[in-house]
Protein backbone atom coordinates (compact mmCIF):
# COMPACT_ATOMS: atom_id res chain seq x y z
CA UNK A 1 0.00 0.00 0.00
CA UNK A 2 1.29 3.32 -1.06
CA UNK A 3 1.28 5.99 1.71
CA UNK A 4 -0.09 8.92 0.38
CA UNK A 5 -2.07 9.20 -3.38
CA UNK A 6 -3.20 12.36 -4.56
CA UNK A 7 -6.68 12.39 -6.76
CA UNK A 8 -7.12 15.26 -8.81
CA UNK A 9 -9.19 13.84 -11.59
CA UNK A 10 -12.75 15.10 -11.29
CA UNK A 11 -14.34 12.10 -12.13
CA UNK A 12 -12.54 9.93 -9.67
CA UNK A 13 -13.45 12.57 -7.08
CA UNK A 14 -17.13 12.11 -7.91
CA UNK A 15 -17.08 8.10 -6.89
CA UNK A 16 -16.75 9.73 -3.31
CA UNK A 17 -20.03 11.56 -3.04
CA UNK A 18 -21.72 8.25 -2.67
CA UNK A 19 -21.46 7.88 1.14
CA UNK A 20 -21.24 3.70 1.22
CA UNK A 21 -18.10 4.20 -1.55
CA UNK A 22 -16.77 6.91 0.93
CA UNK A 23 -17.41 4.18 4.14
CA UNK A 24 -16.14 1.18 1.91
CA UNK A 25 -12.50 3.28 1.25
CA UNK A 26 -12.52 4.00 5.05
CA UNK A 27 -12.93 0.57 5.97
CA UNK A 28 -10.58 -0.50 3.43
CA UNK A 29 -7.25 1.32 5.60
CA UNK A 30 -7.26 -0.99 8.23
CA UNK A 31 -7.18 -4.38 6.74
CA UNK A 32 -8.27 -6.13 3.55
CA UNK A 33 -11.80 -7.05 3.37
CA UNK A 34 -13.73 -9.21 1.02
CA UNK A 35 -17.55 -8.31 -0.34
CA UNK A 36 -18.97 -10.17 2.08
CA UNK A 37 -17.75 -8.63 5.22
CA UNK A 38 -18.24 -5.28 3.72
CA UNK A 39 -21.68 -6.40 2.90
CA UNK A 40 -22.01 -7.15 6.92
CA UNK A 41 -21.05 -4.37 7.98
CA UNK A 42 -22.40 -1.77 6.23
CA UNK A 43 -25.68 -3.84 5.86
CA UNK A 44 -26.02 -3.60 2.16
CA UNK A 45 -26.36 -6.55 -0.02
CA UNK A 46 -23.30 -8.18 -1.52
CA UNK A 47 -24.08 -7.33 -5.21
CA UNK A 48 -24.46 -3.66 -4.45
CA UNK A 49 -21.32 -3.66 -2.41
CA UNK A 50 -19.28 -5.30 -5.96
CA UNK A 51 -21.30 -2.71 -7.76
CA UNK A 52 -19.23 -0.24 -5.57
CA UNK A 53 -16.13 -1.93 -5.57
CA UNK A 54 -15.89 -2.31 -8.72
CA UNK A 55 -16.13 1.17 -9.24
CA UNK A 56 -13.48 2.53 -6.28
CA UNK A 57 -11.34 -0.33 -8.02
CA UNK A 58 -11.20 1.45 -11.65
CA UNK A 59 -10.77 4.64 -10.30
CA UNK A 60 -7.72 3.35 -8.28
CA UNK A 61 -8.80 3.47 -5.12
CA UNK A 62 -8.90 -0.11 -4.12
CA UNK A 63 -7.58 -2.97 -5.50
CA UNK A 64 -7.58 -6.72 -5.03
CA UNK A 65 -4.73 -8.10 -2.87
CA UNK A 66 -5.58 -11.88 -2.00
CA UNK A 67 -8.43 -14.43 -1.90
CA UNK A 68 -10.08 -15.17 1.02
CA UNK A 69 -12.00 -18.68 0.05
CA UNK A 70 -13.71 -18.48 -3.11
CA UNK A 71 -13.53 -14.89 -2.71
CA UNK A 72 -11.40 -11.46 -3.57
CA UNK A 73 -10.04 -9.56 -0.64
CA UNK A 74 -9.84 -5.86 -1.43
CA UNK A 75 -7.56 -2.78 0.16
CA UNK A 76 -6.84 0.36 -0.37
CA UNK A 77 -4.49 1.71 -2.57
CA UNK A 78 -2.96 4.28 -0.26
CA UNK A 79 -2.86 4.98 3.09
CA UNK A 80 -3.81 8.70 2.90
CA UNK A 81 -5.50 9.88 -0.34
CA UNK A 82 -4.93 13.91 -0.81
CA UNK A 83 -8.45 14.72 -2.67
CA UNK A 84 -7.93 17.87 -5.04
CA UNK A 85 -10.20 18.21 -7.35
CA UNK A 86 -8.81 19.91 -10.54
CA UNK A 87 -12.13 20.78 -11.64
CA UNK A 88 -15.42 22.62 -10.55
CA UNK A 89 -19.13 21.71 -10.45
CA UNK A 90 -21.93 21.00 -8.79
CA UNK A 91 -21.33 17.81 -7.98
CA UNK A 92 -17.61 18.41 -6.77
CA UNK A 93 -18.82 21.37 -4.56
CA UNK A 94 -21.13 19.03 -2.83
CA UNK A 95 -18.70 15.80 -2.89
CA UNK A 96 -15.90 18.10 -1.02
CA UNK A 97 -18.11 19.46 1.17
CA UNK A 98 -19.34 16.07 2.41
CA UNK A 99 -15.24 15.30 2.72
CA UNK A 100 -14.40 18.03 4.34
CA UNK A 101 -17.72 17.66 6.98
CA UNK A 102 -16.24 14.37 7.98
CA UNK A 103 -13.02 15.33 8.74
CA UNK A 104 -14.28 18.81 10.47
CA UNK A 105 -16.72 16.37 12.58
CA UNK A 106 -13.65 13.87 13.42
CA UNK A 107 -11.41 17.03 14.23
CA UNK A 108 -14.09 18.01 16.72
CA UNK A 109 -14.10 14.55 18.54
CA UNK A 110 -10.48 14.63 18.12
CA UNK A 111 -10.08 18.04 20.87
CA UNK A 112 -13.29 16.78 22.94
CA UNK A 113 -10.84 13.44 23.15
CA UNK A 114 -7.87 16.04 24.49
CA UNK A 115 -9.93 18.06 26.84
CA UNK A 116 -11.22 20.83 25.04
CA UNK A 117 -14.80 22.03 25.99
CA UNK A 118 -15.86 23.47 22.74
CA UNK A 119 -19.56 24.97 23.60
CA UNK A 120 -19.87 25.91 20.01
CA UNK A 121 -20.05 22.35 18.02
CA UNK A 122 -21.50 23.74 15.10
CA UNK A 123 -19.71 26.89 14.65
CA UNK A 124 -16.67 25.04 15.43
CA UNK A 125 -17.40 22.47 12.38
CA UNK A 126 -18.30 25.48 10.00
CA UNK A 127 -14.71 27.27 10.93
CA UNK A 128 -12.98 23.93 9.29
CA UNK A 129 -14.72 23.14 6.65
CA UNK A 130 -14.17 26.84 5.55
CA UNK A 131 -10.55 26.63 6.45
CA UNK A 132 -10.27 23.03 4.79
CA UNK A 133 -12.14 24.53 1.98
CA UNK A 134 -9.87 27.73 1.12
CA UNK A 135 -7.02 25.95 2.11
CA UNK A 136 -7.97 23.51 -0.66
CA UNK A 137 -8.77 26.07 -2.99
CA UNK A 138 -5.78 28.12 -2.49
CA UNK A 139 -2.79 25.11 -2.53
CA UNK A 140 -4.39 23.92 -5.61
CA UNK A 141 -2.00 24.47 -8.50
CA UNK A 142 0.69 23.38 -5.56
CA UNK A 143 -0.56 20.26 -4.93
CA UNK A 144 -1.05 19.29 -8.86
CA UNK A 145 2.44 19.95 -9.20
CA UNK A 146 2.58 17.32 -6.98
CA UNK A 147 0.71 14.56 -8.26
CA UNK A 148 1.95 11.38 -9.23
CA UNK A 149 5.18 11.97 -6.85
CA UNK A 150 6.07 8.95 -4.23
CA UNK A 151 5.63 11.06 -0.86
CA UNK A 152 6.07 9.30 2.91
CA UNK A 153 3.92 10.37 5.19
CA UNK A 154 6.30 12.54 7.44
CA UNK A 155 6.96 14.60 4.31
CA UNK A 156 3.05 14.85 3.12
CA UNK A 157 2.62 16.01 6.89
CA UNK A 158 5.23 18.95 6.45
CA UNK A 159 4.27 19.74 3.12
CA UNK A 160 0.69 19.93 3.92
CA UNK A 161 2.01 22.56 7.04
CA UNK A 162 3.73 24.32 4.51
CA UNK A 163 0.85 24.94 2.31
CA UNK A 164 -1.19 26.09 5.47
CA UNK A 165 1.58 27.94 6.52
CA UNK A 166 2.01 30.01 2.67
CA UNK A 167 -1.80 30.43 2.28
CA UNK A 168 -2.42 31.68 6.20
CA UNK A 169 -2.05 35.67 5.45
CA UNK A 170 -5.46 34.52 3.56
CA UNK A 171 -6.77 32.47 6.97
CA UNK A 172 -6.50 34.84 9.61
CA UNK A 173 -10.01 35.38 9.71
CA UNK A 174 -10.33 31.67 10.71
CA UNK A 175 -7.09 31.42 12.79
CA UNK A 176 -8.95 33.89 15.28
CA UNK A 177 -11.84 32.27 15.37
CA UNK A 178 -10.33 28.65 16.19
CA UNK A 179 -8.43 30.61 18.93
CA UNK A 180 -11.46 31.65 20.48
CA UNK A 181 -13.38 28.10 20.15
CA UNK A 182 -10.42 26.65 21.31
CA UNK A 183 -9.98 29.43 24.37
CA UNK A 184 -6.51 30.05 23.27
CA UNK A 185 -4.72 32.96 24.86
CA UNK A 186 -3.17 35.91 21.96
CA UNK B 1 2.67 -0.96 14.03
CA UNK B 2 1.03 1.89 15.45
CA UNK B 3 0.47 5.17 13.06
CA UNK B 4 1.07 7.86 15.40
CA UNK B 5 3.31 7.93 18.44
CA UNK B 6 3.79 11.03 20.14
CA UNK B 7 7.18 11.31 22.41
CA UNK B 8 7.32 14.26 25.00
CA UNK B 9 9.91 12.24 27.15
CA UNK B 10 13.18 13.92 26.85
CA UNK B 11 15.78 11.10 27.82
CA UNK B 12 13.88 9.45 24.94
CA UNK B 13 14.17 12.04 22.88
CA UNK B 14 17.43 12.57 23.52
CA UNK B 15 18.44 9.43 22.29
CA UNK B 16 17.80 10.46 19.02
CA UNK B 17 20.78 13.09 19.20
CA UNK B 18 22.66 9.83 17.75
CA UNK B 19 23.05 9.80 14.20
CA UNK B 20 23.13 5.93 13.85
CA UNK B 21 19.82 5.58 16.11
CA UNK B 22 18.29 8.33 13.99
CA UNK B 23 19.03 6.49 10.48
CA UNK B 24 18.45 2.98 12.31
CA UNK B 25 14.44 4.29 13.18
CA UNK B 26 14.34 6.05 9.54
CA UNK B 27 15.50 2.51 8.03
CA UNK B 28 12.61 0.15 10.23
CA UNK B 29 9.83 2.33 9.18
CA UNK B 30 9.66 0.38 5.27
CA UNK B 31 10.26 -2.87 6.84
CA UNK B 32 11.48 -5.13 9.95
CA UNK B 33 15.10 -5.92 9.37
CA UNK B 34 17.51 -7.78 11.89
CA UNK B 35 20.87 -6.00 13.16
CA UNK B 36 23.03 -7.85 10.81
CA UNK B 37 21.26 -6.15 7.79
CA UNK B 38 21.30 -2.93 9.49
CA UNK B 39 24.86 -3.56 10.36
CA UNK B 40 25.67 -4.03 5.96
CA UNK B 41 23.57 -0.56 5.28
CA UNK B 42 24.79 1.73 8.06
CA UNK B 43 28.59 0.38 7.80
CA UNK B 44 28.92 -0.46 11.16
CA UNK B 45 29.52 -3.64 13.30
CA UNK B 46 26.71 -5.36 14.59
CA UNK B 47 27.71 -5.43 18.95
CA UNK B 48 27.30 -1.34 18.03
CA UNK B 49 24.15 -2.01 16.36
CA UNK B 50 22.48 -4.25 18.93
CA UNK B 51 23.86 -1.37 21.59
CA UNK B 52 21.78 1.39 20.14
CA UNK B 53 18.92 -1.27 19.23
CA UNK B 54 18.33 -1.92 22.73
CA UNK B 55 18.16 1.43 23.55
CA UNK B 56 15.75 2.07 21.20
CA UNK B 57 13.72 -0.79 22.01
CA UNK B 58 13.52 0.22 25.70
CA UNK B 59 12.42 3.85 25.00
CA UNK B 60 9.82 2.44 22.83
CA UNK B 61 10.83 3.78 19.58
CA UNK B 62 11.38 -0.33 18.09
CA UNK B 63 10.50 -3.31 19.13
CA UNK B 64 11.40 -7.21 17.90
CA UNK B 65 8.72 -8.52 15.47
CA UNK B 66 9.94 -12.04 14.81
CA UNK B 67 12.65 -14.01 13.57
CA UNK B 68 14.88 -14.62 10.48
CA UNK B 69 17.13 -17.73 11.15
CA UNK B 70 18.74 -17.25 14.70
CA UNK B 71 18.33 -13.26 14.76
CA UNK B 72 15.55 -11.59 15.51
CA UNK B 73 14.14 -9.35 13.65
CA UNK B 74 12.96 -5.41 14.24
CA UNK B 75 10.75 -2.73 13.64
CA UNK B 76 9.57 0.94 14.46
CA UNK B 77 6.81 0.82 16.57
CA UNK B 78 4.86 3.95 15.19
CA UNK B 79 5.13 5.06 11.26
CA UNK B 80 5.33 8.13 12.42
CA UNK B 81 6.50 10.31 16.06
CA UNK B 82 5.64 13.55 16.80
CA UNK B 83 8.92 14.71 18.68
CA UNK B 84 7.60 17.59 20.91
CA UNK B 85 9.65 17.58 24.58
CA UNK B 86 8.55 18.58 27.62
CA UNK B 87 11.72 19.91 28.87
CA UNK B 88 14.50 22.31 27.66
CA UNK B 89 18.15 21.65 28.12
CA UNK B 90 21.39 21.83 25.24
CA UNK B 91 21.06 18.43 24.27
CA UNK B 92 17.67 18.45 23.60
CA UNK B 93 18.44 21.70 21.49
CA UNK B 94 21.00 19.83 19.41
CA UNK B 95 18.45 17.03 18.72
CA UNK B 96 15.46 19.28 17.60
CA UNK B 97 18.11 21.00 15.80
CA UNK B 98 19.21 17.30 14.03
CA UNK B 99 15.66 16.57 13.45
CA UNK B 100 14.46 19.85 11.62
CA UNK B 101 17.72 19.93 9.60
CA UNK B 102 16.82 16.54 8.59
CA UNK B 103 13.22 17.66 8.27
CA UNK B 104 14.25 20.83 6.28
CA UNK B 105 16.21 19.22 4.01
CA UNK B 106 13.70 16.79 2.51
CA UNK B 107 10.99 19.36 2.06
CA UNK B 108 13.63 21.24 -0.43
CA UNK B 109 14.26 18.27 -1.94
CA UNK B 110 10.45 17.24 -2.19
CA UNK B 111 9.88 20.89 -3.90
CA UNK B 112 13.17 20.89 -6.01
CA UNK B 113 11.21 17.47 -7.41
CA UNK B 114 8.05 19.41 -7.75
CA UNK B 115 9.64 21.79 -9.70
CA UNK B 116 10.27 24.75 -7.78
CA UNK B 117 13.69 26.70 -8.48
CA UNK B 118 14.58 27.91 -5.01
CA UNK B 119 17.65 29.75 -5.64
CA UNK B 120 18.89 30.22 -2.02
CA UNK B 121 19.34 26.44 -0.49
CA UNK B 122 20.34 27.82 2.94
CA UNK B 123 18.21 30.17 3.65
CA UNK B 124 15.21 28.42 2.62
CA UNK B 125 16.47 25.42 5.24
CA UNK B 126 16.62 28.09 7.57
CA UNK B 127 13.07 29.71 6.91
CA UNK B 128 12.21 25.95 7.33
CA UNK B 129 14.06 25.46 10.56
CA UNK B 130 12.22 28.38 12.28
CA UNK B 131 8.67 27.31 10.92
CA UNK B 132 9.07 23.74 12.59
CA UNK B 133 10.99 25.00 15.53
CA UNK B 134 8.76 28.02 16.39
CA UNK B 135 5.74 25.92 15.74
CA UNK B 136 6.96 22.92 18.06
CA UNK B 137 7.50 25.38 21.08
CA UNK B 138 4.03 26.98 20.54
CA UNK B 139 1.88 24.09 20.16
CA UNK B 140 3.83 21.69 23.04
CA UNK B 141 0.94 22.36 25.55
CA UNK B 142 -1.52 21.35 23.01
CA UNK B 143 0.64 18.30 22.11
CA UNK B 144 1.15 16.99 25.69
CA UNK B 145 -3.02 16.95 26.06
CA UNK B 146 -2.63 14.48 22.89
CA UNK B 147 0.11 11.77 24.43
CA UNK B 148 -0.96 8.49 24.41
CA UNK B 149 -4.27 8.78 22.37
CA UNK B 150 -4.75 6.71 19.24
CA UNK B 151 -4.65 8.69 16.39
CA UNK B 152 -4.84 8.12 13.12
CA UNK B 153 -2.84 9.76 10.41
CA UNK B 154 -5.61 11.80 8.71
CA UNK B 155 -6.51 12.98 12.08
CA UNK B 156 -2.63 13.58 12.88
CA UNK B 157 -2.39 15.40 9.27
CA UNK B 158 -5.37 17.93 10.05
CA UNK B 159 -4.46 18.18 13.77
CA UNK B 160 -1.09 19.57 12.21
CA UNK B 161 -2.93 21.87 9.98
CA UNK B 162 -4.50 23.29 12.48
CA UNK B 163 -1.68 23.91 15.02
CA UNK B 164 -0.24 25.73 12.26
CA UNK B 165 -3.47 27.89 11.22
CA UNK B 166 -4.07 28.63 14.96
CA UNK B 167 -0.25 29.23 15.58
CA UNK B 168 -0.29 31.62 12.38
CA UNK B 169 -0.36 34.87 13.59
CA UNK B 170 2.98 34.71 14.91
CA UNK B 171 4.59 32.86 11.68
CA UNK B 172 3.75 35.81 9.34
CA UNK B 173 7.26 36.28 9.32
CA UNK B 174 8.02 32.64 7.89
CA UNK B 175 5.36 32.79 5.94
CA UNK B 176 6.57 35.71 4.31
CA UNK B 177 9.60 35.03 3.55
CA UNK B 178 8.70 31.07 1.87
CA UNK B 179 6.17 32.62 -0.28
CA UNK B 180 9.38 34.94 -1.92
CA UNK B 181 11.79 32.34 -2.02
CA UNK B 182 8.88 29.98 -4.02
CA UNK B 183 7.89 32.91 -5.92
CA UNK B 184 4.60 32.57 -5.36
CA UNK B 185 2.14 35.67 -5.64
CA UNK B 186 0.58 37.49 -3.17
Amino acid sequence: MKDVLIVTDPEKIKLLADRTRLEIINLLRERPMAASGLSILLKKDVSTIYRHINLLEKAGFVRAVGKEGNEKLYRRTARIFLIAPAGEGNLITLTMDAIHHREAETLYNLFKRAGFEIEDRTLFINVIKTFLSSLETLSRDLVKRLEGMNIDPIEFIHLMNLLVLINSPKLQEEAKKLRELLKLED
